[in-house]
């Protein structure tokens, strides 16, 4: 067992000191409480950080061992090695400065020897959270059950083939939710990491889609019943660690809900790196979830444009974080949702002081991408040209078409008796882009 | 002008000589009146030849220029060419034996100087068609209109920022149904090759979102108006040449059906290689269509796995067709759907015989793998491995969760007081795949 | 025939007017004669336009022909056509303020009915360029071959199967290798856009590659014959328009090099999306030349990490345009290469003035991204932290394992007598993630 | 500790039962004296079961833990385990009927706390796999050493910062080939899964470079000073676990070979899945080393075309493996190299008996595919159309050509005084792949 001294000892609070500070682990940009567009910089993004890459992960990946050593891993007892992680996780997030942090039901608690035991675990080191929390003011954005580490859930969760499985995720997202409610938790979040298939061989893929519909309704169902007032939320992810998972993207989670009834009760949770593994940008994912209206909350990270799986780092291109904020403030912000870093260090990155860089890097990186992000709201020049583009559909004929009150037959006939072509006009890309890059 | 000697002068009709059979253009497999699972192997394979690859393109890449020269490119006004261009394909369907094919309204007549001159184009090479479909017994499997290919629709043509260009669009499908019931045809196909975009710096997404909604419950209110008894297809394809197009696969094609309230009006016309553009197996687009009750025909082709865009190759990778083929022989097999091949020779191929060589290897390809699908069926060997996984589910504790008789509270309850671990089932997933490899 | 008036009348020679200007067409960043590092920003960036995409190039894509209508496209003969164009491109050229340009032989000049008149028509267009150069002080960057665009090369040029288009090739090569000595042109530049197969299945490939070599020897030996003292340059790309391109990447041209004899005579041309389509980053390709000691020139521009083939967008994502140019600078900067800009609008982005539009945001952009490169370059945080880590290698044991003077024997006897682990020490990747951000 | 009796108790040794048999467990196309083409099939497949992915894996992915329970992986001492692993792997692989095996040093032994001790451990372990191997018979196609498991590695063994970790890498390799010398294995092959790099802003690349070169230089002088005759292979990926690595493709690791004085010494063990993840087919990678002189190996197995990581499956698409082993065949089939199964069961096959499907259906996959492929080299077909398609090259003006004795004036003017157009002949490739699936 480690000593009591703090983990993050040498380092300090993290402090804005503005654009000319030459402190590695000081603010250059984010103010937290600078007015930007009438909210606060902490109100806008609402930062989070994730407890289970900075203090779970061992620096693991498929072609190595643990990397990290950190006093929590081991020399103790399971319960006392997760009360020592959870003084180092929100001595961490207090210095860091995070308003929010997240995390899974086998993150700050381990597995038991059965059930029953299982959850005690969970339910003696959620007090102790919830002390944490009142302790420092750092407050929980979402928490969510983690259904894909154990092996039980190695055929999925809901999905999975034996409805005695699906009986053990129900069990433990009962209690993540009671927990998420306890812990006055904005939101709870559901990630179908085995929510999917390896082969279709061995898939009876209508019936798992029920299954997970049913699952779903039976969260929603549960949140109205215990007045849980937070939002439910999905991860859209398109594979990995499955083959094919069910939440592919924002888009295949809206069809699903709409299928199972749901569109008006579960928003979406929508990881950068989750979206470009399945063929999107970030901003695509945002503005899809936002046109049909299940937009909630973000996931920060970024993939690597040469790599197929999730990388998780630390977001770090100005230009597109820039572009995914612009996005979020056009939609409205965010309202119960929040920027969670999903994102972890690198494994080659194995001192203390490393998750601290990569986090005040993000977070500073995100209120510059914020600072640049609000002033193209703010000017309206790109909005501006995209409403010039379409001003024909706020016109009487466009209007009439799209409140369809014109059939086939007429158009075709509006057409055939005007009997011209249409002109194109340009669509101004290259100039629109330059414009972006103005504001950098 | 072209001579009035065949441009398939050299090829006999292909016919079936069994598989000893030394004859490159003769099938080996493709016997259309053997009985296979109760139905002929034409009922079960509906096959279609189309007309854009084989009889419009010019050999053309994004790096050079024609490599065909075929006689109804040049030498003759447009509409000569048009009937040169009818007869020659009429003749390969022909010698092929080929029961169906597939047509855009522009492959078959030229656009004129005036919407109405292109109309009155296409209304008389319509009347060709259906003689030479008299006259050969070739059918329609479906018709559709090319919103994609004129400049006046590069930004789109339903989603297109002018809602005149949206009316030029109307005005092309309203013909080209009134074509295809005309000639009997059994579906009605949009693929919107521009129905998407390049950046969302200059697009209103949900605006373009609402447009393609509205202009789909046009085609369908049209439909029903006239009485056209086929079916509307749905064509999804991720991106190319747009950026992003909004169809982009079998889900999100979906829920944007439900959206807009067509999800009983509406099926889908799924593509192989649109398929493994968007991130999923052929297979799986198959499974996810049929288990949404959308699925509707198919476009047999293949891409290249090393290569991002559509390559639109015959099927050849008989593993890959047989399980294709046993997904939709699992489904209940093609009602009014076909195979259509959305394939066209390679660029290098020019002669008049590299098209027979092409469509009669892919139609013998998938004769052969329905030979091997059915085995796979009939056997039930696959099926019945399923069905024992999940025998569970049908039991009275999983058959009471799946209807929603058991809550969130009760399936804890369950498990705490049964107080175990459920234990984890092999997916023998190399067995199962070794069982496939057993019908090869 | 168009009239005598300027294509691009409506705008006026592009100036800079610092950060502050709010004209769409001026320059911001790119102050020509401003020094940097010593040299002027001209000087560093030497950049170039070329011919093909602004003024070849009809918009045409896979899915639809020609949006752009340019006065030289028709309305008269081949030659005069020609003539039209490279006034219009001169005119052009010159507002824009690029010192370079680059084309292929067919760009400028029409192919005629025989070889003898294809070269007339190339010769007489190379005299019209060598008056342009003259009369506005635009240089040659590079000229090249059209290897790839007309049918007779669809199975490859150097690797064709028939040795008489092997000849063809060769002559097309020698011929704009003489107009490019002519126009002092400082590189000559071979991309083999067919030299790679679509299948093996006909494909000779050792064969092939000696074919390749050969005819890379003969235009070598002819560069020394006629005393031209540019660089020759292969591009390498990995597929598209062929399935495989055997000039697949900086190291694959490398080991070709070295097996034809060639690594001290050839350096290669690095097209950033090119190297994306590779699966590398735009620096990993600049530095791996650089080690190779192959390091040539650039062709400026990006694609998109959603699609799949090479899009040819101008570059404007600052982080990645300053990283690379931070690698020019450390490898000594450009000698006889430049910044070639291989991009092209969008085909919506139908007028003349798109055409500035893309070319000045992106000169704009990389004189932004110098200023960054030059800033991170000088003060040599980057580059310090980086030799801090592998200071090992400077200390005696490190050297004499490096010069060869330490056996495996010996080192495993160094280990063994001492007995212990090695300790590893992070890699820091965020802190130096963050560090670039600074510079932003 | 486990008891002693057998882990594959239940498993009978396999045996060839003709195509007929219905026994999943017996193979129905491996027979291994048969003689094709001359030689046994056990001669020409010559195939290899690994140690790592069926000994030592725990089923252990990026979002989840263990799901395997092997006897071996825990309840004794180290050493205890890997004396009970190795009986277990023997076992298998005796009752398999699989006559090579190959292994890394810490897969059959475990670190020690020391280098000595770590040392000793894998010594006494290759005395107990040389008695296994005298007992068995199976003999060791290869040996090789893990230099990325550990932390020590995690920022490369030979392209480690630090010259230690060099020595230690060369430590292990040293006693790795000393115990490939001692098992009699005919090959020894380095995987660099950490040689490469995670981001270009920490890594000194063309130092690290030179720190393989030298590195490799060591291993081929030691072969050569103990007298190891058995061929030296290095496995090239392309990225995974490092985000690129320097062994990238064949085409890469030959300009490597070629820079650092090696390609006469060294040959290429060739991984199915590693040529897909670098963007070429498996039996590109292939016919490339035999062109370049370098082919030596094969890991058999398959990636998925949607995922974008290793995934190690078991080969078992007919028509690929069929095409993979055709090219080995007029290459002149394996010498040193053999087949090995570089293939894991899924994570969800958690029974012993998985290991046996596997296996036992690629290994009849691959017989199957021999089979097949040698009636496509005896037939001779594919290969004689290919011969015939270079015809001219063969003639004396191509034989000039090559040989270099023309030059390109020469070329240039053989064509003008010829001055006509060599017109295209058809490249026959949907013939080509019709006659391809003849032999299935």
């Amino acid at each position: 067992m480690s000593t009591d001294s703090s983990y993050f000892a040498s380092v300090a609070p993290v402090r804005y000191q503005g654009p000319a500070s030459e402190d590695p682990l000081a603010f250059r940009w984010y103010d937290k409480d600078r007015l930007v567009l009438g909210k606060t910089m902490a109100e806008h993004l609402r930062f989070a950080a994730c407890y289970w890459h900075s203090f779970v992960w061992t620096g693991l990946d498929p072609f190595g061992g643990d990397t990290f050593q950190r006093p929590w891993f081991s020399g103790g007892s399971p319960m006392e090695l997760a009360a020592l992680k959870a003084e180092a996780a929100f001595e961490f997030f207090s210095k860091l400065g995070v308003p929010y942090y997240c995390f899974h039901d086998r993150d700050v608690a381990p597995e038991g020897a059965t059930p029953r035991e299982t959850l005690a675990n969970f339910e003696r080191m959620v007090e102790k959270l919830a002390a944490h929390q009142q302790r420092t003011g750092v407050k929980l954005l979402w928490g969510t059950a983690n259904l894909f580490s154990h092996r039980r859930f190695m055929s999925g969760a809901a999905t999975n083939p034996d409805p005695e499985i699906f009986a053990m995720a129900a069990t433990q997202v009962k209690a993540a939710m009671d927990a998420t409610k306890l812990l006055a938790g904005e939101n709870y979040v559901l990630w179908g990491g085995r929510e999917g298939y390896e082969t279709l061989l061995n898939t009876d893929l209508p019936r798992e889609l029920d299954q997970l519909g049913r699952f779903l309704n039976l969260v929603v169902e549960y949140k109205h019943r215990i007045g849980f007032e937070g939002t439910i939320l999905i991860e859209p992810k398109p594979r990995e660690p499955t083959k094919h998972q069910y939440d592919f993207d924002v888009a295949t989670v809206y069809g699903f809900l709409c299928r199972y009834g749901l569109e008006k009760e579960v928003k979406v949770n929508i990881e950068a790196n989750h979206a470009t593994l399945s063929g999107h940008s970030f901003e695509h994912e945002i503005a899809t979830a936002q046109a049909l209206g299940i937009f909630g909350s973000l996931d920060m990270n970024r993939g690597d444009a040469q790599l197929g799986w999730d990388t998780d780092q630390f977001p770090n291109n100005l230009p597109d974080t820039s572009l995914a904020l612009y996005h979020v403030l056009k939609g409205g912000g965010l309202t119960t949702g929040g920027l969670n870093f999903d994102a972890k260090v690198r494994r080659q990155s194995i001192d203390a002081v490393d998750l601290f860089h990569g986090h005040v890097g993000a977070m500073d990186h995100c209120a510059h991408a914020l600072e640049i992000a609000a002033r193209m709201f703010e000017e309206g020049r790109l909005a501006g040209a995209v409403d010039q583009r379409y001003a024909g559909w706020r016109e009487p004929f466009g209007q009439q078409v799209l409140e369809g009150k014109v059939t086939l037959e007429a158009l075709s006939e509006h057409v055939l008796s005007r009997n011209q072509d249409v002109l194109p006009v340009s669509g101004r890309q290259e100039a629109m882009e330059n414009l972006v890059n103005r504001y950098l």
